[in-house]
């Protein structure tokens, strides 16, 4: 049996997760962005592990090595922010080419570093290996006070549901490289998590809080199935940039399709209480209401053009 | 640039690695079995990473599923034993192929959850992808009392060097299957690492500890490199059971060779100074002197037939 055949990746981890069982300690394990895990008197640890593999997650047609390395650390990073949390110790492993260049692994490592020193992360340990394919793994450690943990599990009906920045710029940047158009590149090649004091500052007003991977559409859904809700997206409250609306036009695509099933944007998606907003507002600004969160049995909605439309499946890799 | 033409995976390494700084709660980054940070008041946590790649750590033809899945989970257990420590939680990244079968994702997880349930340890988090080859990679965390824990640095001239159980099985199997041969597999098949208990009786004794990887003489190098001393393995003491020694029959083959150049045995290779050896006998026996810490300037050789001989490199993925 395949694993398309029992539903895809989420049904697989499904299938194989055992309860972690009643350890006091074990705050959250499977099922967010990272596992979070008491660590001393008001602390709790975070844990997150990214796997990127050539021609899935990037391709060397189009990326340089320092590209690659940026790109592994930010996806990494953006998982812990989106804790509400402050990143701090790295492993990294890979399996490289027999005939991989030094200088290929170079900027690889110029990439990771010049990204690690922005989110104040230091490189600890790691394991070294060979295959046929490039990949890298990395593990990122963080920690949170408990205060400001912010789980998919913490959306409240009647939440807002915000976004920060501007969704689909990553895979408008995939589509442009995929059918060889000219075009607006940064956001696919150069992803930027949003930086701990983002995360800090939208922890402190904030229900729950998720990462963009897999598009708004598929976070959206994460949220509502740990918090037990249901919501409703209004489309075109979804923030594009412009670089990527003129992308769409050049692909003649529907750049709206780009935020919500596109992904790989690194922005936040998070929940909070009308009451709130004034106050979250007036410290951190760079974020726009899409719809709101609703109780379970009203479903999980896209409003377009004043119509109720379900909610796709993201990126699955075995699909 | 080839690696290799710098030298190999070792000084990949030390090329790519930045100081961590004057960090004070770093107790060990970049360099021995573990990262070791201070946690607390009175405690260490330690986080090691190991990946295996499919036809280099193990083959489909002679591996099942859920024995990559032991061997995925001992070989990151052994390297927590190998500091005095205890495991704790563990973190799976895979690249998959697009059609895995289920089946044999449930025989690794079995295999992967059994070896877990053994050594306590419990699976919080992952990431799923896909490639052309099977990839896992497991981040393991664990902890240890600052006075329990032993690093590749903490050797003294003058201190014996043991090494627990036997070496060499684990190589002697692979050998036997390279070479189409029948014997006996189980030590590269199913390696198994050290019980904690195991670990930190020897902690409570030793001055340095590692865990065989690579081999013996590979670790003993490590050691010394880390302790800046010398040493002197002699070889007729190494422990070599009958089966390893039945299997270099077969092949033709000097099982004092997979000893010291094989690796995967998933031992432990310490040192102790010899006033110590009477009271860890009382605990913990299944151990065997092979040999002494020198000075640095005494080099590191391997007494055999009473001459002397130089230690060889061990397995390099690039050389």
């Amino acid at each position: 049996m395949k694993i398309k055949e029992i539903g895809g990746e989420f049904e697989l981890i499904n299938r194989v997760t055992k309860s972690s069982g009643s350890n006091p300690d074990i705050i959250c394990g499977i099922g967010d962005d990272c596992a979070v895990i008491r660590s001393g008197e008001n602390e709790y640890q975070l844990i997150t592990t990214d796997m990127m593999v050539e021609n899935d997650h990037f391709s060397l047609k189009w990326f340089t090595p320092a590209q690659i390395g940026k790109k592994l650390m930010e996806s990494n990073v953006s998982d812990i922010i989106a804790m509400g949390g402050k990143p701090e110790y790295a492993f990294l492993s890979m399996s490289l080419k027999r005939d991989t260049e030094v200088e290929f692994l170079d900027g690889f490592y110029s990439g990771l570093y010049e990204s690690a020193g922005r989110h104040g992360v230091l490189l600890l340990g790691g394991d070294t290996t060979h295959g046929t394919e490039y990949v890298f793994n990395l593990t990122l450690l963080g920690r949170v006070a408990p205060s400001l943990c912010r789980l998919r599990s913490m959306a409240q009906p009647g939440d807002l549901i915000a976004v920060t920045g501007t969704l689909g710029g990553s895979t408008a940047g995939l589509k442009l490289l995929l059918k060889d158009k000219e075009g607006y590149l940064p956001d696919h090649l150069e992803p930027r998590s949003r930086t701990r004091e983002d995360g800090e500052a939208i922890a402190h007003h904030a229900h729950a809080m998720i990462d963009v991977s897999d598009g708004l559409g598929s976070e959206v859904t994460h949220i509502c199935n740990r918090s037990n809700t249901g919501a409703e997206i209004i489309m075109e409250d979804i923030p594009l940039s412009a670089t990527t609306i003129a992308s769409a036009q050049i692909l003649n695509a529907d750049p709206y399709e780009f935020a919500l099933y596109g992904g790989e944007d690194f922005e936040l998606v998070f929940t909070l209480p009308e009451k709130s907003l004034g106050e979250l507002r007036s410290v951190f600004s760079d974020f726009t209401l899409v719809g709101k969160i609703t109780p379970k049995e009203k479903g999980i909605h896209i409003i377009k053009n004043g119509e109720k439309t379900p909610v796709l499946k993201g990126y699955d890799h075995f699909s």
